[in-house]
């Protein structure tokens, strides 16, 4: 088992695109604005590119830069290993930085398939034994008008939850010209817009109405489907390089309709093709004694209908969630004062890091992330069977 | 063949409830706010109760009030019926007057069932041949915004459409303890939210974007399934009167998928359990080369994102659509004056009355009206069949 | 006196433009909305041009058409003289009317000077004592939303008030084409956007607040001084002749900073060139437990902070004044159906008439509105004298 | 003449309170964010607590810590002094380090005083001979949306600007026992809303419109009159520590109307007493040809109005200003993924380490700074003289 040594928290993070650079940013904002048991040092990034990953050590200011993840996972000197590769590498990667104790971030979704994802969550829940960590990068319920939905529902102030409606819409492959890079590919990425977004809907209503997905019906759809070969692919930028027209083998957009275990039924919708819409993720909460709404491109307000107040002076209340005593905002900075989306990550590593000097497990865990690998499995069934109603199967535990 | 007298055109109402109401200030309003060539005369108002009826005729500005709708269709001296009542009642009032040669106006949704709906339209395709005119009610196309939205997309600003979202949520039956009014029996209203409300964002949405759904897999859900029997029971409020609880036999909520015959898929969601949501009709497009959203709560407002814009100045304009060279607004009043809901059923009645005078077919036409009853069909034949895919089926044209 | 005869409220209207026409769609209207002991008979309504008032007449309603406004006023059979003409023309109708007897309704601004205004409000205290009622149309006064606002602000739900911020924003004019029409003439209108829809906001916020102006710094401008020579001129909109050109001399825009008599400062910012903005009417209201935010481009909806609920759940909360316990609402739509510019004139209407019946004196009187024309007056005073504090003349009461 | 040795530029910072904290994590986050032809050193931060500076040092990243202003500015390894103390050392500081040869980045408002911010000015003319570089730090110039406007302005999008509509409003000291903090001192702070927070209005103003004001009419008024005598005081909160009331000699608020020197109008108003608006620092620009509208608390939105697009389709875009091609993005997510108020620092950082590379002067000066406090000191003389127009006395260049 890996400890922290001297108050210290030597962490390896794999991967230096997109996901990359927004975790480094948080590994160095941590401990500057959390007080915090240990101090974490950013001791090694990996990446297959040697120029680009010493490129990106430099830039994004880790210690050293490595371009075999294994050796970055046999290392000594290193506590946690900070998965964020596409997903067809993270089973290997977590399963073995889980085997050399080591503590595991990573990014969601957790695997590109539920095989691989029952692998990482039956191998994390025996890790936990030896006092190994494990998270799974669901970044955005670290975002405090989140965490401030999740802590009202679980007061009680929704009451009964009838409806959820959730939708996360991008715009970014609109373009027919937009070449075919790693997220559009099913062996890269697993899925479309179902794996890369559609998966936030999931986790995070299930997070915030405390709720889990028994059952779904959907349809996929993917508008173009064929695409330039790229010349290069690094995160959601690339260039064609005339090389002629690839298969888009993902979904651009994946819709369903679910029932919740306690009672609410909900829509979900993931999209690559909501011209317009950046990102987008909405979600919309109604109980019988009020309503919660979010949405990610207004990051710091929460909208509350409180049913329970005067009649005449009911309403959505746009609550500015930067004062000092909502979730996360007494490290930042005077009421409205806003902060960006990079900040989630920030909380994130501040839980992270946190659980490890208690001793204790962080959510959400490898077998929440399996949870819902298995409801997008359900999804692609059901849309792969005329939309027939699918159940999710239950997450096997281990312990 | 019912001909206008005179430059008038005598209309019969039948129900004075919500409906009658709204239908009302829209014949008293028409000739004041728009040059049309024939003159609205309101004739009579029917009703069963005597004593509300007349009460009605006084209130509402009709010149004469009956009891008996037989009778009112039997009269020489009415040119147009209009259907109000609830829709168990559509068929058998509009079949006799179409059969009396008499225009007829029939709210939405046009039947409780799709036999009633068919022999509906055939009947008015009969009488179309007779120069005789029916519209069905969805008043909602008349909302100016919604009219300019279908004229942009229309006119190729969206492109190719790729997702429609739609959303109809209410909230007036969230307290268990409202009683068992008429809308929530299935004998009385056919269905529930689906029929009430779902069918206005099926018309609207088939209405904006030029395409009909095709296909559809959807649940429904009723969250309350016993409720007071009522004392009385009239347009949306309604008191409990002691004499115990009996079931709801319709829908609180309704949800589906789609796939449109342009490409386009979508969701649909009809509920009277959104906490907080009044009268939220919201239609959103995405296409190729931009989006439109609508919300009924501001129905005022278009919002229209043109992705052939310069980059950088790209969003989505928030339209104000109070601009005489904006749909049926050169009547009212000046820019920025905004208007409301009850100016959609005047709008409707300035292109029925325009129709008639002119002798063509104003839309949406009674097949119109067929087709959305067969989409609403669908929806339940998938909720009873584990949400598999069902296709809508073909309108039996008879002309 | 004028009484009204076997329960008519008979009305005589002189004027047909713009506010004619709002005018009578509330007379239309008040009676199918509410219940009121008298019934509105619209007996005449008088214009200059014999063909456009009788064109006006059979298009608004009106049972004759006059061209002399003195017959009308003469006439045994009309109760109410309801003056909607140009500023100009204000003094010498109402007083004329009052003097006969009659109950009036005058437009706003009451008057073009602080002299005609100051005459007619002695005529109407003294009429007063002979029954006759008088009201001075700040219509939006009788918008719910402004209505709400008053009625929270008096049960001292912001506590001591400490801000106003008041915009009366349009943009009709920011093309230096559009003609000189009388708006912007001040022998016609008095002054420019300074009385058109300045004072709107002056009365708006003495009233809900419950304060007055005591004094003023001001500053005016005139982007553009010399507009074509206008061919006709009606209402907002005119065609210009190619006569030429003439000057503009009324203010394109009044900027003033005040002190209320409760403690509280305030900025008022009233212009037709605020591009984009076309009915932006906006007030907000800081207290000291709350805050109040009022748009009248969205006329249905109150924006109230409480600051008095519990810390994280503050926020302003968007109130959508559409239920029947909000003030005027019950007389219209089920909640969420929401009601456009217009209604603000029957709601007027209905309190008019209600206090006819019922012996007792309508608000805002005609002292309410000569204070208006005090601060206007105020206002030019200290534009014309480098901005210098200007205090507000008193009211001298003669009652 | 400071060097920077070796691509390495040597910040000392004095003050840690919350400004020290947002130029730590700016100077912290700037080269990882940019691409710089030089790398940030945080040499040294400086304060009066030995303790506390040593905590802030370890909190904030810097290598040492020391409490004499004195030596930091005399030591050789510092290349810029930030000066982020309270109002009334800022001259003393930045003159000893204008006077060493260090660049020098000067926290708004320049100064308390129109004498010292001359004499600073004068200064860093001076120094500006000798390749010293000054930049008072009015970070809000570097959120994107606000660059963005003033890109659009430059481009005559507006056309000739007819109004400025600008408040700046907080509710932080609402509550009379709040303590009387330094900002509410006038010995310490200068001034109160005004110059804390009416000083960024004016140079935002300023900025986006290319106008300079040329006079105002100004009133200013403190609600609460004496306060609690504070234990502590540290950035925006304190507690009291019973030792009686003292009195506030600054403003709570401050309202003005002004003239800008290219004929627009304009109002202003600063305050901290606007209950329920935590950092609403809102501006909007109308011009002949369209209008710009941002509010703080949406920093990512823009809202544009362009009146020359066709008419039907005109309205406000609200522009997310979150694409690579807005101004600084590039740096940061891809679209739609928000940034907060701390990254207008880094903006600022980043602009400031470049032009001292490339040996150009940043914006804005110091002369800048001293005409906003020129602004300032006419708003205070006509305050203090019934409001009287009063005009804003030249800056004196020196060069």
């Amino acid at each position: 088992m890996s400890t922290t040594d001297g108050g210290e928290l030597r962490v390896g993070l794999v991967g230096y695109a997109f996901m990359g650079a927004a975790h480094s940013q948080a590994w160095r904002t941590v401990n500057r604005a959390f007080d915090l048991p240990v101090q974490v040092r950013m001791t090694a990034i990996c990446g297959r590119d040697p120029a680009n990953v010493r490129a990106a050590a430099d830039r994004l200011g880790w210690q050293s830069a490595m371009t075999d993840w294994r050796e970055l996972v046999a290392r000594d000197d290193i506590d946690v290993i900070d998965v964020c590769t596409p997903g067809d590498s993270h089973a290997e990667i977590t399963l073995a930085a889980l085997a050399a104790g080591k503590h595991v971030l990573c990014e969601k979704p957790l695997a590109n398939t539920v095989e691989e994802a029952s692998a990482m969550a039956t191998a994390a829940a025996f890790a936990r034994g030896s006092g190994v960590r494990s998270l799974c990068g669901f970044n955005y319920r670290r975002v405090p008008a989140v965490a401030l939905m999740q802590q009202l529902i679980a007061a009680g102030r929704l009451g009964a939850i009838r409806h959820v409606r959730a939708a996360y819409l991008q715009d970014w492959i609109v373009d027919p010209e937009f070449p075919l890079v790693w997220r559009l590919q099913k062996d890269r990425a697993g899925s479309g817009a179902l794996g890369d977004i559609g998966a936030h809907i999931v986790d995070l209503t299930q997070y915030v109405t405390g709720q889990r997905i028994t059952g779904v019906s959907a349809l996929t759809e993917t508008f173009v489907r064929e695409r330039p070969l790229p010349s290069v692919s690094s995160g959601l930028s690339a260039g064609a390089d005339g090389r002629g027209l690839g298969r888009v083998t993902v979904d651009d957009a994946a819709l369903f309709t679910a029932r919740l275990d306690g009672g609410a039924v909900a829509t979900y919708e993931a999209t690559r093709f909501a011209t317009g819409r950046k990102n987008a993720l909405r979600v919309e909460v109604n109980g019988a004694l009020g309503s919660l709404a979010f949405d990610l491109e207004r990051l710091n307000e929460l909208e509350f209908y409180d049913a329970t107040r005067p009649g005449p002076e009911q309403g959505f209340t746009r609550i500015l969630v930067t004062e000092p005593e909502h979730p996360y905002l007494a490290a930042w900075w005077p009421p409205g004062h806003i902060i960006g989306y990079e900040h989630s990550f920030t909380h994130q590593m501040r839980d992270f890091v946190q659980a490890i000097a208690d001793g204790t497990d962080p959510a959400p865990s490898f077998e929440d992330a399996l949870q819902v690998q298995l409801v997008l499995d359900a999804v692609l069934r059901s849309a792969g069977n005329d939309s027939a109603w699918t159940g999710v199967d239950p997450v096997l535990t281990t312990a």
